[in-house]
């Protein structure tokens, strides 16, 4: 199956933008985002955390110190939304009524399994390790028991999900399009600039690899 | 006063970043964003919308279109949490254990006003516009009645809201600062690109002074 099923919160009610439930769409969203938002009900009221996220296959993987009220909560099963938004730009219209944004998005409607074992979660964590500096993992220390036990990592299978894209130029009314206002789109874009190597470094250590002309996905 | 209260909700609750109710703080990360998120509770399920925002003073404004459930469960007062995250850069550490990201955030809790008369939406509606391209809106006609009644305006007040700063290079555990791993800040920034003129312009139009090396804030 290349597309995920449509459910009636999944489902696309609007139509400037183009709906996709696409695996290959929504994987390659989660895999160019570094953030997510992460939304659920705590004490009666909505709460939300932004944190790193990562995806192995059709499952997605958050993780925090096991002593955060968003980890216990989202641990303990609790309904949650999840988002990934990457905006590409600001879309001038020659009215203000039809500027919009383009944009990739994802939402994800589910609940988290808090993995258990040492060895799941170092799996999952060396997984994460490997999105965003692929051979790193291997050059440092293994994470200690204590750390393991300090650290959440909660999966959420990718079921209930969805993609959005907006993209292109402006769409104008018909009535609009000779007015005297420059119309396009100003491109907005996530760049990474010259790594900072830490003051204190007690030895000459090369840049790795993983960080020249850096780019995600890789 | 300078600084918002401090609620329950809004206590720091974790020390690696640090927490700040400062008005000017909380305002600029605000206005350099361009995109938040609003989670609220949709059929007793947490939902997620990403979407522009707007600040005028102790107040956050976001619109869209009157037809949306998200527009009108907000419409309705319905609890809400607002994020907004700017991420600065990836934090790489000597052990995976340390490695975070440096990041500037706002949360607001909150329900909101729907603005109503036509001048006070017409009023938020120019504040977006120069917060994105100052001058715009005079160049352009004016909204329509129809295009003012399918646009739904939210008025949120700042009131029980933090700001969260994580900044600086990796803080590792003594025993790992001699460890033979690079360790320092990749930097992440949004940047916006050339501007694209739309393929239906009638009429050469001169490129705009606000986006000739456009920036936010400005």
């Amino acid at each position: 199956m290349n597309e995920y099923p449509v459910t009636a919160r999944t489902r696309l009610r609007r139509f400037h933008e183009k709906g996709s439930f696409d695996r290959g769409v929504v994987h390659a969203i989660l895999d160019e985002a570094l953030v997510c938002h992460v939304a659920f009900q705590h004490d009666g009221a909505p709460a939300m955390i932004a944190t790193a996220h990562w995806r192995a296959g059709d499952r997605l993987y958050l993780h925090g110190s096991s002593a955060s009220r968003a980890m216990r909560a989202l641990s303990g099963g609790a309904p949650a939304c999840i988002a990934v938004t990457l905006l590409d730009g600001l879309v001038l219209a020659r009215s203000g009524f039809n500027h919009s944004v383009n944009y990739r998005s994802v939402v994800i409607y589910g609940a988290a399994r808090a993995l258990t074992g040492d060895r799941e979660k170092m799996k999952a964590l060396k997984a994460f390790q490997d999105k965003i500096t692929p051979g790193r993992w291997e050059e440092m220390r293994a994470p200690t028991v204590q750390e393991l036990k300090a650290t959440t990592v909660l999966e959420f299978d990718l079921k209930e999900v969805s993609a959005k894209i907006a993209e292109g130029p402006p769409e104008d009314d018909p009535g609009d399009i000779d007015a005297p206002v420059w119309a396009g789109v100003l491109p907005v874009r996530r760049v990474f600039g010259t790594p900072e190597p830490a003051p204190d470094m007690t030895r000459e250590i090369p840049l790795p690899d993983y960080l020249r002309n850096y780019r995600l996905p890789r």
